[in-house]
């Protein structure tokens, strides 16, 4: 089958993989209808290691499932799925507690390990707990909105549950990625009464204003901490959503935070330490945050997601094919697009 | 009037100063009948530069008020209050919130700006909103107890609050000085199911036992971290008191936590940056905590020591008059006594 394999830094390209099979008796293969390139595929994008055998990319899929191993109980060939970014079994201590992402036997897709879904198919472990069926068609106009069920949405989803957004608190999102369009999402289907964003693309800022953000800080560093306090009397936001990940980032979400405010952080972190920790002990603010676990939250978004009181998936501003999944890459790099969609 | 004044790393002297007096018509006058040393205060005790006009040092005092401003209305000569170790309004947005640490009219005892409370006597600030009158006589045998509801005692309740402790969790403290033996007694009276102290000093072993610890982890480091999972499935503990400061006792909080577990830290951080926040982001563990708003929780933990149900002042296993101050240092500083109370 095709896939989308890294060989290093800025080098992605479509290859002739094995096809995707069952291995253990719980696992599903799912035909990949609708995959995505995601903001933390850039990181490698931009710095691994050259390797010959490469890593096939991608952990954000709907599909129909193809294939199921003995053991299957809920899913069922044909059904139509979405895929989390991380597999859980669904019946663990985590995922009980809704941390599907620290699963006792689960894991990422798009690794050295597990196969990703950039791809013609994927192989999904732990099927049961992981799939979700979705009960429309499969070329529905929610697609685009569904997919990110897989990811993006549960993330700015989490980032502002963490942040403990809520009726008529303030609110901050760092990064006008696609991540970060949807955590403006998530503060306003959580109440929010203002909602901050930081950024400087004009079309990214354009889609957070119709998605809900009050206000616009396309300042960086000390400029836009000074600018956030002057919308906010002074003494920063309830809520602060980390979509980016970088030290600069996690250093301009502590500024920005009210005393006794929370950061909720989803932008991978690209450092061993953590920057700012006098400031946020003195102002008592909480750090939180990690890996979504998206598949506790698709109960919750589903329906807003069907009934159109969300659009998510606007963040989508190009599609390609397979055979364009390199300069898909590019754009996003390039920021010439905000998030690209796979039709394989 | 005699007051204890750190003039630089080791040299703690009883100085005659300026009588504490009156400035604005918010302050009140206390005379102290009892003052301590604090964990907090062994930070400038081994690092200090060499001051000449050095510093009046201690934030936790009971005392009596001895005069009060022309618009103190709350409070009045002769009553007997315990001071908490920030002074707050009261009335601010914050306080409302109950952070009084991050008050707009506030700020802490015992540095170069405020004078410190181990003294004959201390001028407090915003004495309507910082004092809380006590109804009990003077030399009340409940007074070390009280004494603790000026920092350590409310510290360590504001490390189990921040950390999420409730019935049922597992908890770790980190850390056996005055404040982490407090976190214990907090830790247990919200519930907590297991309580592991880590720590390697006999008395306070002891003591941490007698107040609910239900294990003692001595190894520290990676060694520490293995016996805690050993203690708890493997996991690690819901979650955990900081009660240190160091990077290192940060670095053992984060590898203990379980994933979805909460650290809330109360020991001054002595780095600018925070370890471990990789591990931190990939187990979804939350960190949270500061200078704990202890006057917001005087009045939900003073019938609990008033009734005898928590007995935090048997943390102060040594008392001194002022003459015997420096001693006071020495002894904390060397490990020799957990807690020193000052008779002034």
């Amino acid at each position: 089958m095709r896939a989308t394999v890294m060989f290093g830094a800025g080098n992605v390209r479509i290859e002739n993989v094995p096809d995707a099979h069952l291995i253990e008796p719980t696992d599903a293969v799912i035909t990949v209808t609708r995959a995505c390139i995601c903001g933390s595929d850039l990181w490698p994008y931009k710095a691994m290691e050259p390797s010959n055998t490469g890593r096939v990319m991608g952990h954000e899929a709907i599909g129909i499932v193809d294939a199921v191993g003995a053991d299957i109980r809920t899913v069922k060939v044909g059904d139509l799925v979405v895929m989390p970014f991380a597999f859980s079994d669904g019946t663990c201590a985590f995922c009980h507690e809704g941390l599907h992402t620290s699963c006792v036997h689960g894991g990422f897709f798009g690794n050295a390990d597990i196969v990703g879904a950039q791809a013609e198919a994927v192989r999904i472990p732990q099927a049961d707990g992981t799939l979700f069926v979705l009960l429309v068609g499969k070329d529905d106009a929610l697609m685009p909105s569904l997919l990110t069920l897989s990811d993006v949405m549960g993330t700015g989803h989490h980032a502002a549950v963490v942040a403990k957004v809520g009726p008529g608190k303030s609110v901050a999102v760092v990064g006008d990625g696609a991540v970060g369009l949807c955590g403006v999402i998530a503060a306003r289907r959580l109440g929010a009464e203002q909602i901050i964003i930081l950024g400087r693309h004009p079309d990214r800022i354009t889609l957070a204003k119709e998605f809900g953000a009050t206000d616009v800080v396309s300042e960086r560093g000390d400029e836009a901490v000074e600018r956030v306090r002057d919308l906010t009397g002074g003494f920063g936001v309830h809520s602060v959503l980390e979509c980016v990940g970088t030290e600069q980032a996690m250093l301009t979400a502590i500024s920005i935070a009210r005393p006794g405010g929370a950061v909720g952080r989803v932008g991978v972190p690209q450092d061993e330490t953590m920057p700012a920790s006098l400031p946020a002990f003195f102002h008592n603010i909480t750090v939180g945050g990690g890996p979504a676990p998206v598949r506790a939250y698709i109960e919750e978004l589903l329906p807003d997601v069907l009934e159109g009181r969300i659009e998510p998936g606007r963040v989508f501003d190009r599609v390609v094919d397979l055979d364009e999944v390199s300069d898909g890459y590019r754009a996003m790099n390039e920021r010439e697009a905000i998030k690209v969609m796979i039709k394989p």
